[in-house]
């Protein structure tokens, strides 16, 4: 059988799917990113890995990776501030050394707005983008139909807008970056820096490395004053950050993917409030702010498999 | 002859050029936007003037308008902040019904863009952006080699991006967008709020109402303190806005155009050196930024132009 391997490669975890002619996925498999010392372990693992899912009879046509900073034209891992290992790692090199067969590699966002794009709630639109929010955020932007890749293939770092010049120091070594407003830490860091105004607050009370944006987000099902207003903040921040982005390329759509939008409605209703309170009157009411329809797991890998 | 009419609508003028087969302009004639107590009296000047510089040998082939918020989908001028008339102007519709061939309508910093590409510095490029900066500031965004219109046909309005939450109150009712900054009135506005820290200036001593962005461009040239500040100071505004669009499209060149930029260098450089300062290192030392290689009052004519 003809498959194809999709590896969706992020700063917490990597994961894996092998697919069919029929874009099903077939096998999955995850080992973590930063448990590996080096990125030589760690490519010889993710090799490793990648063999163990083909069976004798499977004809592999090719490899698609999706990563943080992985650029299209140079086939390289470049920079990226939540990788365990920096500077220039060429990845697509090192995979396509031990197969035989077509390897390309681009940025985990952009392979989940490619996913997007073929597979889920995006199929009849042409200009949108997905917003990734884990670890690190991220974007794909489409654009005329297709992705933005840019004169360098780096568009579409969003996360790495400056929302508010001198604010957080981000992962990047900047000040002020929208990821370090609405990454999984920056939502913990939000709660630390508010949660003396909430004294009547459950969650106020409970030790911060017990916490993540999965319990805040039961707290403020529950009505907890402080986890609903870590989520206002949240929707303040990321809202604006859209309003801006609508700016620039005028989506029909924006994407919340990731472990964060777990959480739901609580995260989506403020953002999508905040944004067109903050928006250019000509941009009012037109764009939707929705999750994306695929699952977590799928949408990077097989849109990393498109790739090939 | 077949020729085209390109009409560049600002504003505060409206330019007008008759275009031959060869893209040269043949005449050009220009019009104040801003003397017309109405809409109506103005298009009928402006239909008026596009049929004085028809000869009776002429064979009209199309006219093509640029104007700030023109919708290239309905036809319609829409919301302008900085045009003497809001609301949705159904300018197509109007010139449309007193000539008998095709009539486009573009966002004014669009056909700029378009000129850029088709006639300027961009021939051979398949991502950049241009920054009209006038009364307004406006921006017409390439990306793989197509102008980006969105899904509204409103993309790129990056003088609307909201650079400094809670900032300046800007001309579209809210506050911190970069055009409040970096527009010719920003620009004052960026003296009247430093000059008194610059007792020693010469500058500081001069009424407002004699000041332009001209005049700062002498005084900084003859190494007034205030002056070099106001340049700096617009440097580092804009300069962050364009590392921040970076972010989005990864261009390879960003074109300053419009009336500030003919102050020249003493305006780009602080621009540029304080893009690279506020850059994520990945897109540090790629992207130009430089001066439209089109005389103003040509571009947008004759992008505009370029639209039939």
């Amino acid at each position: 059988m003809k498959v194809r391997i999709g590896i969706d490669i992020g700063g917490t975890n990597t994961k894996f799917g092998l697919i069919g002619p029929d874009g099903t996925i077939l096998k999955r498999h995850r080992i973590q990113t930063s448990s590996f010392d080096s990125f030589d372990s760690f490519i010889k693992e993710v090799v490793e890995q990648a063999r163990k899912m083909l069976k004798s009879e499977d004809e592999l046509i090719g490899i698609g990776i999706g990563a943080p900073n992985g650029n299209v034209h140079s086939g390289m891992i470049e920079s990226a501030p939540n990788m365990p290992w920096r500077y220039k790692l060429p990845i697509r090199a090192k995979v396509q050394e031990a197969f035989d067969c077509p390897v390309a590699l681009t940025n985990d966002a952009n392979a989940a707005a490619m996913g997007e794009k073929i597979f889920g709630g995006a199929k009849e639109m042409n200009d949108f983008v997905v917003i990734t929010l884990g670890t690190g955020v991220g974007s794909g932007i489409y654009i005329n139909g297709e992705l933005a890749y840019g004169h360098d293939g780096f568009a579409g770092e969003i996360g790495h807008v400056i929302t508010y010049p001198g604010g957080r120091l981000c992962g990047c070594g900047r000040r002020g970056c929208i990821e370090a407003y609405v990454n999984a830490k920056g939502i913990l860091r939000t709660l630390a820096e508010e949660k003396y105004q909430f004294p009547d607050s459950e969650l106020a009370q409970i030790e911060e490395k017990e916490i993540n944006v999965k319990v805040i987000g039961q707290y403020a099902e529950k009505g907890d004053s402080l986890a609903l207003h870590i989520f206002e903040k949240t929707g303040e921040f990321l809202g604006l950050t859209l309003a801006n982005s609508m700016a620039y390329t005028s989506p029909e759509a924006f994407f919340l993917f990731g472990g964060i939008t777990k959480v739901g409605e609580i995260l989506r209703e403020p953002v999508h409030r905040h944004m067109e309170a903050n928006m250019l009157n000509i941009y009012q009411n037109k764009a939707k702010v929705v999750f994306s329809e695929l699952p977590e797991d799928d949408a990077a890998i097989l849109g990393a498999a498109a790739l090939v």
